[in-house]
């Protein structure tokens, strides 16, 4: 154990879109465990959209990112010194352990993952949040029938790519959304969607529209919308009566300015009547009850092969600001990662 | 049985509001009826919102109203002539009979409703399409518990007025949004909600919601949407989490013209991500068979006197316009009905 560690902290908050000068890599001293504490040397940090909401200073969902704090975040590593029982040294966890080479935590804050049968990176994305998200979000909310259409945005992301893959394998019809031809041929042949739609050839919102529906020839019956903006407004008007839509994530407006007018502002509500369909939010940390079900699931599932994924790795902590900032400009392909050893 | 009766039919389709020239009153000779026929002397008609959509060209829930034709509606009234054995001359009865003096019904489109105990007009009313509409959206969407606190919009309207009384007399903090002082003070005063806000005291979304917040000291758990615009946007922003929004109607934007936007456009859907609510559209004809618990539930209501009603009643046929071009400006108060005789 070193008596100095490496991190990135948050230097200031970010108008609009984040850049590099709004993180800030620092050394700093080792402190001593305190009884029921855990250290962990990060092994993989985990980068999420949800992270840019806490970077503001506003009411969300999450807490918001303290200043001159550690970039929150989960992360997966090795226990190296342990004051708890329940951990010992080469134990692998993971927990919110933060944008850091090194991470403390209370033993009740991580948990133990097996890296034999799966992967370590693994229990970031496929069989981590992304993963459970997808698998939440497609079962309890959007709960799509054997030969319905459904529609997936951000379709070869980390929790996109998971949804249809499920959507798939149940005999759903599904129709992937995603930015460039490379992430749509992987969509359509790796990850086997019906069809994928690249959302860069469209102009707009009615031409999306146009092409998706040219692909879901009976209309859509369940949504998964990880974007916002003009995807959402495109398949809002293709909803078929009493379709569902699961609202995970709204990346569009992520980095809008405070006052300026939001690009996913919904504006047809009126198909609400006309197709009564439910749209829902959520958030896997109000379904951590569900977990053990999900991940059964989402394992078997892996295990056989039978769901695939991909992650983007950048190297190095100091590599970390500019993979977040390139995730939310949609540069990644499948979960984006930080590797750290 | 006369010979001719009097009838309204569309003249043309509305741009932007109805006016008295899209309806033309005209006599029309009687026709004989067909095997399996009923003919039904109105009594009183009914007026809804829905109606204004149907004057439209264009794809909604209901088959647009063909021009030159009887304009249609619900009615009820008794049976004159009957062509079929499940009806008698004297029975009454409610259906989609128009806007007209006699209707025609094949027997299946029309049913027989006691008015001994209930009266007649209350069948397009509280114990009709309103009343049912207001119990399902309460009961199967809404779904407040006792200690939440739910919002209703159109307080003081056929369906807004039941929706509060519903939650009223289950334990549920009740606010409701009206236009102007008198029927904030129906609503309070006779209706028995907690409190009710003026929109028109209002300039925007965000002074309305402060009205609807210093009411609602624990935020909005259930909303019954009857209107759209400012007034969802301003619950929007005070929902608590896993909140439910039904969407009965928007009627802020039944008169847009086509290509303006929508008053009602849904400015911040991140509210979906902060309160994780759902929301969901629906229409009461989707759920007939809910119908006789419904039913069962309001008349008991009813009769007892728990629950309390009033109708706007305009005179005679040709009144029905202008009356109908009020209730879309909120110029009635509870149902509005059209007598006949």
């Amino acid at each position: 154990m070193a008596n100095s560690y490496h991190r990135i902290v948050l230097a200031s908050r970010p108008h609009g879109w984040p850049t590099p000068e709004n993180f800030r890599l620092e050394e700093v001293s080792s402190a001593p465990l305190g009884e029921g504490e855990v250290r962990v040397r990060n092994r993989y940090l985990s980068l999420d959209p949800y992270m840019r909401g806490r970077m503001n200073d506003a009411k969300s969902y999450a807490a918001p990112q303290m200043l001159n704090e550690t970039m929150g975040g989960t992360a997966v590593g090795e226990v190296v010194e342990s004051r708890s029982s329940q951990f010992a040294v080469g134990d692998t966890v993971r927990g919110m352990l933060g944008w850091t080479e090194y991470g403390v935590s209370k033993a009740e804050g991580i948990g133990k993952v097996d890296a034999r049968q799966i992967p370590l990176s693994a229990y970031l994305g496929i069989v981590g949040m992304p993963g459970m998200t997808a698998w939440y979000g497609y079962n309890k909310i959007m709960e799509p029938k054997p030969g319905e259409t459904a529609v997936v945005s951000a379709a070869a992301g980390a929790v996109g790519s998971v949804v249809g893959q499920l959507a798939r394998i149940a005999g759903v019809r599904v129709i992937g959304i995603a930015g460039g031809p490379d992430k749509c041929r992987y969509v359509t042949e790796e990850l086997g969607f019906d069809a994928c739609i690249d959302y860069k050839t469209a102009a707009d919102a009615k031409s999306l529209a146009a092409l998706i529906a040219a692909a879901a020839p009976k209309g859509v019956d369940a949504h998964f919308e990880n974007v916002g903006g003009d995807v959402l407004n495109a398949v809002m008007t293709l909803l078929n009566p009493f379709a569902r839509v699961a609202i995970c994530g709204l990346i569009a407006d992520y980095n809008a300015t405070p006052g300026q007018m939001m690009k996913s502002a919904i504006l047809n509500p009126g198909m609400f009547l006309v197709a009564r369909f439910k749209m829902q939010g959520f958030i896997i940390s109000d379904h951590l009850n569900r977990w053990p079900e999900g991940l059964t699931a989402l394992a078997g599932l892996v295990a056989s092969g039978k769901l695939k994924y991909r992650e983007s790795i950048a190297d190095g902590l100091a590599a970390a600001p500019a993979a977040f900032i390139g995730m939310l400009k949609g540069q990644n392909f499948g979960k984006q990662l930080v590797r750290l050893y």
